[in-house]
């Protein structure tokens, strides 16, 4: 598949490596093409590898990674525009956290609104899935690093953009049974706001390399 | 021990009877003496139940519990009352639900405050824990309800009464090794605005007798 990855950040290097690694195409996009740190990846990236600009990166691909920084998604977006991601799956990684009043961070958007929302009415024919924003990088496209049963939440209005969300985590390694819908994008509030209390288990334990698992009498 | 429950909902009734279980003596307090759900759980509940106001039950009480609904929370405490709550433990399970929008239901405070601060910050020597809060009352006092292994939270700024809540929950059911404790009371704002997650878990599973355990390379 031909993959975009917005930002060059730790997440979207992340994520692009391991889909180059399985096979996909991938640029990587930021503001100007030859950003330093994309075409740093992009040559270590071997053939499958490229970059360019926002708008580079979206036109290139059938389906696009949002990994901005979420204070900064929709402008990135918008610089992608609208065009070029217009009917395509957006998979929205990023958590709108608001560093500017220092630690630890609050949220620029929640409670009665979320980024994943805001990005959803923003750019209304594109497929936004909200999924990987709870986990950090590693763990995204490695979730073998966190033993036992954990979870992986996907939520959005498509249920093919879902569908679609749901191979790719598992290509990472995400069993089916981990994965769980949560329903629309309306969603997206609580796994964004579940931040909060990310924030806190990093804290608790020492260690970003962490996730919850959903419990039930029937799991 | 002389525990005061304020709260007539099936949060403070479950508390209330389980504590009354272990051998506690309870006071569940309403706004009024003669609550008429106060008087038939104290009526129900056995020679170590009793009821009264928000004051006497926390005039009566070593160890209170603000079971209240989160949104009514401080006046309910400001009626209990500065004197009765003194220097003495408070377990706050409440969670800050505004229902007046309609569903899903947000919250009156959240992202840089959290009820639990704001119950702190307002009673400044009472000793506050947040806890509880992020599972449904049958689970609080039966976490084998869930299987497996799943966590529960402590937070709060003085240690003594996070280990007095510790042995509460321990009286519980909860293994010693499934309560995480968060830190200071800041960390409220972690385990309240999980509330949007666990709305959507319950949606998703079906079912409020749900939980989350924090997984680590080292759990």
């Amino acid at each position: 598949m031909h993959i975009g990855v917005l930002g060059t950040g730790t997440v979207g290097r992340t994520l692009a490596q391991a889909l180059v690694d399985r096979g996909h195409e991938v640029r990587m996009g930021a503001r100007v093409a030859g950003n330093e740190k994309a075409v740093e990846w992009a040559g270590a990236g071997g053939p499958l590898a490229s970059e360019g600009s926002f708008a580079d990166a979206a036109a290139f691909a059938e389906l696009v990674i949002n990994a901005t920084a979420g204070a900064a998604s929709l402008e990135a977006l918008e610089m992608a525009g609208a065009e070029q991601l217009a009917g395509k799956v957006l998979i929205d990684v990023a958590n709108p956290l608001d560093m500017s009043k220092g630690m630890p961070p609050t949220l620029t958007v929640c409670n009665d609104d979320s980024l994943g929302e805001s990005i959803q009415r923003a750019f209304a024919d594109v497929r936004v899935v909200k999924t990987l924003n709870t986990v950090t990088a590693s763990v995204m496209v490695a979730p073998q690093l966190v033993p036992g049963q954990h979870t992986i939440f996907v939520c959005g209005d498509d249920d093919v953009a879902k569908a679609t969300a749901r191979r790719l985590l598992e290509e990472f390694g995400w069993p089916s049974e981990a994965i769980l819908d949560l329903g629309d994008i309306t969603a997206a509030r609580g796994v964004e706001m579940y931040l909060a209390l990310w924030l806190r288990l990093w804290g608790a334990t020492g260690s970003g390399v962490l996730n919850i698992g959903v419990r039930t009498p029937e799991s």
